[in-house]
């Protein structure tokens, strides 16, 4: 993989941050998370009036070999039915990018379909879907690294277009199966607890599910490196989201991490270069199983926790209006001295 | 008090509005409290295609008797300076209904200052704040009954400006005191239990103003009815909030509810008359020691859980952006047969 220069930011400035806050006309700390997020955000622009400017939002969009085994209950056709749906404007993530004022990019990461030229998806196609990896390698380093190239480029593309905000999303069905084996190997949590419902399951099905992609996990022979549990397992628009999420850290761009695909595409992220962390703010707790446990893994908290399990990157572009809010605190507020008001002393 | 009509919504169109939100391109629930928050408006408004038009959110300010008891850290004089703040655009509330497009109303309901004319604060002084609840009444019966039928007017103002959503705020040193003792009041659930750092006791001085309060109760010789209680211990922006929810209730208008302060506003309503609830949003779940205990005794859940305690309405507006998101899903989001998306069958 190529390699990337992620710094953490310069945290000399927190305290002028922490100060700027504690003088605002309110109790102490009484605007909560969005203190946290406003000094996140200051500490990332290096700015006590951080600014929010042309959010982007890149749909990646890919289908995956392991849906031949039954893993979800989904027909595999949904993934190019739905990208279509999404640039025509009628998808969940849509509502939310329209209200937010974002620009959003359907991507074709690697879906199993000949879209026509004309359709607004942007071809990046890297094969008609994964291999496999219940059998053999999901793809080949070279489509891995063709993955990770398009990530950085379709973000650079954003970060000219005058971008410092930006969320990621997916679409392609099955994709809750390599992301819940990404997770079992890079926290150590046993498989089980990593495997969820996915777009729908019932218990049952849940289980049958956990069963295939267990006996993927036997059938590995690999070296158990995340570099290579990325490629064998992992899906096109996966790795697409780990190259673009780095790129974006590198940029020093805001990045918004939507649920429990995109939370692992971080932290396979953060594998490689662990200060992407400080780029990156936590939409939402989803309700598959092993997303708040990957959350608290992490150490982090989500901003929502609305009970989502949709993807498309639709929970991070919803908390979009909370981190407006927070810098709005920065920028809009008035200090004790400014609004007349006498300070609240401590007591 | 005068008396309300406040209708139940009709429930028929339950079923409508569960069918059209199943049949959006998305595996069914997967938008979460979304959909639920959707029902709710729809049902409200008896459409299946709900708007929300021209929010208000009207500020209440007053101040208290009981602060001369030593419950709260802050000086009294914020009241009157934060008001002035707010008619500015420089408090915590100016940004959110800024960003959200709310017009705001900042009322003086009782504030112990006069303000000169030309401020913009709507003059609705019934006193200049109420007396010291320790020792007799906070106010008359006739001066609940000007600040329940201020209320009345006040939302009446904003349904004939257009507004079919509404939140409310309040600004009053102390004010976290008799909302405790509501709280206590209306959920029997023990004083001590209902106490909290209000705007930043460290624990001892929440013990002092625990101890107050009990004093206060103690003292109390009325019919502990929630009509006595109200008065007794009711700020005067408080028994104006009341009335205010039970009016827009009426008007079939969606309520917002911010924090402690609120939920115990609309909790008195509720007392009187039930069905209010119906047309209740809670907003946000607030760092206030008691207002969980709260949530949960009503049985309701906020959108947003951010750590806030900072009243003004602030949580119910913010969780304004999630509101337009449910009502967005109805108006825009294509259904499987309209996206050509195959339907995701149960498993």
């Amino acid at each position: 993989m190529r390699s990337f220069v992620i710094n953490k930011p310069d945290e000399v400035i927190c305290s002028l941050l922490q100060d700027k806050i504690d003088n605002l006309a309110k109790p102490k700390g009484s605007l909560g998370l969005l203190e946290k997020i406003a000094k996140q955000v200051g500490t990332i622009q290096q700015s006590l009036s951080p600014q929010l400017t042309n959010p982007h939002h890149i749909l990646f969009a890919a289908d995956h070999g392991i849906a031949e085994s039954g893993v979800s209950p989904s027909p595999k056709s949904i993934t190019w039915q739905q990208a279509l749906n999404f640039v025509e404007g009628g998808g969940g993530i849509n509502i939310f990018v329209r209200q937010n004022g974002f620009k959003l990019l359907v991507v074709d990461a690697g879906v199993d379909y000949d879209f026509e030229a004309d359709t607004g998806i942007i071809d990046r196609k890297i094969s008609k879907g994964t291999a496999n990896f219940l059998y053999e390698a999901a793809m080949t380093e070279q489509q891995m690294e063709q993955a990770i190239n398009t990530g950085v480029e379709l973000v650079e593309q954003c970060q000219q277009a005058g971008c410092n905000i930006i969320s990621f999303g997916e679409l392609g069905i099955a994709n809750t199966s390599p992301s819940s084996i990404w997770m079992s190997y890079l926290t150590g949590i046993d498989l089980k607890q990593c495997v969820g419902a996915g777009s729908g399951w019932a218990s049952e099905g849940t289980l049958r599910k956990y069963q295939v992609l267990q006996q993927a996990v036997d059938n590995y022979q690999g070296d158990s490196s995340a570099l290579d549990i990325m490629r064998y397992f992992g899906g096109y628009e996966m790795v697409m989201t780990v190259g673009a999420m780095l790129r974006a850290a590198e940029l020093a761009m805001i990045i918004l991490v939507d649920g429990f695909i995109m939370t692992n595409c971080i932290l396979m992220a953060a594998k490689f270069y662990p200060n992407i962390i400080n780029y990156a703010i936590f939409g939402h707790q989803g309700e598959e199983t092993g997303h708040k446990l990957l959350l608290d893994y992490m150490g982090v908290q989500s901003l929502l926790q609305l009970q989502f399990r949709l993807g498309e990157g639709t929970g991070a572009v919803c908390a979009f209006p909370l981190v407006d809010s927070a810098v709005r605190m920065m920028n809009e507020m008035k200090s004790f001295a400014k609004a007349e008001v006498t300070p609240i002393t401590k007591c």
